[in-house]
């Protein structure tokens, strides 16, 4: 295992060093690197939280700033992070409007953020994020897994808390995004995790991974690699099928890297994907192509499709400085 | 080789149509794909162009918008672009205020971009970027090859530029940024350039490229794997040396990440780096950390600092929107 580090065991914590020197004029950090934090909170706002394994960076706390997260909880990799910083998490961030927590569907990720509500004294509540439609059950969750989709809803749901929405409409908007938006991934190599020394699985030199999970859990099938375009038509396909009568109108296409992908490849999958789409009936109007949510190393992409009404197309315009995505400020 | 591709010979075509469609607010496409140009050019500014071998996304079309390029030329990977693409691009951009040509030090850019200059018709003047200290002369370039600094002549003087000065300040500028700027790369892992089809060179299970080139050249020393924390005092301590008595005062530190190299990794090592850095006497005031100049797939990065006075420090702050970096709009 070839990799930037000192410790395994210090390798989260001098990166969150790292992130949070990196970008000082947004972020500070929790004691005992519990979370990460906006510097500056605005009273009265609902205070949104994620957070989950580290080693799918930017995600989470590249994704606390102005106009999205106000605080992420960062686990070892691949590891959920405990009920005590979520709970750290919310006290620092609850001034006064409750706290809304976004989770992804993994079975530890939801026991304990599900735990931390019980520990909170502010009012709680929560979106759980299951835009995969890969698969229906998985190694780590019971339902579908939580990926990509999962920028979409904190983007546009910190755009609504930044607005001065309250804490159920935060909710049943996250409710609307996470239902409006579905992702599927493919992996071309596997990633290792640090504690681990070694691959999580082996992929064959012309194999490739059809709708793998962002922990390298397994997909649909493993399959022959394929050209772009055809691999473009089954990831969109198995999209628009999921959602149905619903595919009209108009849409973000969000291209993900999972790490080791490089963007010249992203971007020419983002131009396959495209074209598939709006064959299929979706306008294109809104676009993301980069490693948000990934995992680790691994060569791979995902695909997520976001259905966009015009509300929700205007709070995904609306201002936003994190560290990994920044516009109109 | 599994790459997200449908032919090789479309490869570049492809990926520059999803980036310009993907960013249709801001990028426009040349004739059969020449270059990519900011939409909507400002009459009387000097016109600033770069261009290289593609496989280093996102320079140099990520780079190209307000407050930055106003064309980039890409060639085929790892090859530069021709005169003819270059010219198209000048002719394209030159609204009256002279063309200042950005230029990576390798031998095939220099000469190309000096037949282009030959074909123009307007002003021309150029700037040679050369801010890797790992070696003198190498696979393709006499003298010192241009590297990550590249950006950051690219971002400083693209603020002048927008602010309105001639192009003999402008060439001069990115002049005195270039020669205050060193960077040093490392690699970890390969890259496969797309037409090759295998990987350009191999590394052992725990060797790894000491002052590795963006193209995999090879750098000071094939060396054994070591921890992070020792690798930054090489890394810095290579800079400062070479920055010898001007290492003082305030400076921007860009951790720059190949393509294959997690951003928590990316994180940790802009973490050691910087504390070894402000040990030998700069103030880090200006960070960047990400993927920006890389090399393909590779699994490696890259420290870049630039000393940086008032004027130089502002100029980094002004507004930027372009694919790949974005702030104050």
């Amino acid at each position: 295992m070839k990799k930037f580090i000192n410790t395994v065991d210090s390798l989260i914590r001098e990166s969150l060093d790292g992130l949070v020197a990196a970008h000082g004029d947004i972020l500070t950090l929790g004691a005992e690197h519990k979370f990460v934090r906006r510097k500056t909170l605005r009273p009265g706002k609902v205070a949104l939280i994620s957070g989950g394994g580290s080693g799918h960076e930017p995600l989470h706390a590249g994704f606390v700033g102005y106009g999205m997260l106000d605080a992420a909880c960062p686990g070892q990799v691949f590891t959920s992070p405990t009920p005590d910083q979520m709970a750290a998490a919310a006290e620092a961030t609850d001034t006064g409007a409750g706290v809304l927590y976004i989770v992804k569907n993994y079975e530890g990720d939801v026991m304990n953020f599900e735990m931390a509500a019980e520990l909170a004294i502010g009012q709680v509540a929560r979106v759980i994020i299951d835009d995969d439609v890969a698969v229906e059950t998985s190694t780590y969750s019971t339902g579908r897994r939580g990926v990509a989709g999962t920028l979409v809803v904190e983007k546009v749901v910190g755009a609504a808390a930044e607005q001065g929405r309250d804490l159920a409409a935060c909710r049943a908007l996250g409710e609307r995004v996470n239902q409006a938006t579905r992702s599927l991934g493919v992996a071309l190599t596997s990633c290792t995790v640090p504690a681990a020394g070694k691959p999580t699985f082996t992929l064959g030199e012309s194999e490739m991974e059809f709708g793998v999970g962002i922990h390298g859990e397994p997909g649909r099938r493993r399959v022959p690699m394929i050209a772009a375009r055809p691999l473009a038509e089954e990831m969109a396909g198995a999209i628009v099928k999921d959602l149905g009568a619903r595919v009209n109108g108009n849409g973000l296409l969000l291209v993900n890297g999972f790490g080791g992908t490089p963007a010249i490849e992203l971007y020419l999958m983002y131009e396959n994907l495209r074209s598939v789409l709006e064959r299929h009936g979706v306008k294109i109007v809104r676009s993301l192509v980069g490693n948000y949510v990934t995992s680790l190393e691994m060569a791979g992409c995902s695909a997520t499709l976001s259905l966009l009404d015009d509300e929700v197309a205007k709070l995904w315009d609306a201002p936003v400085h994190a560290a990994a995505l920044r516009w109109g400020m």
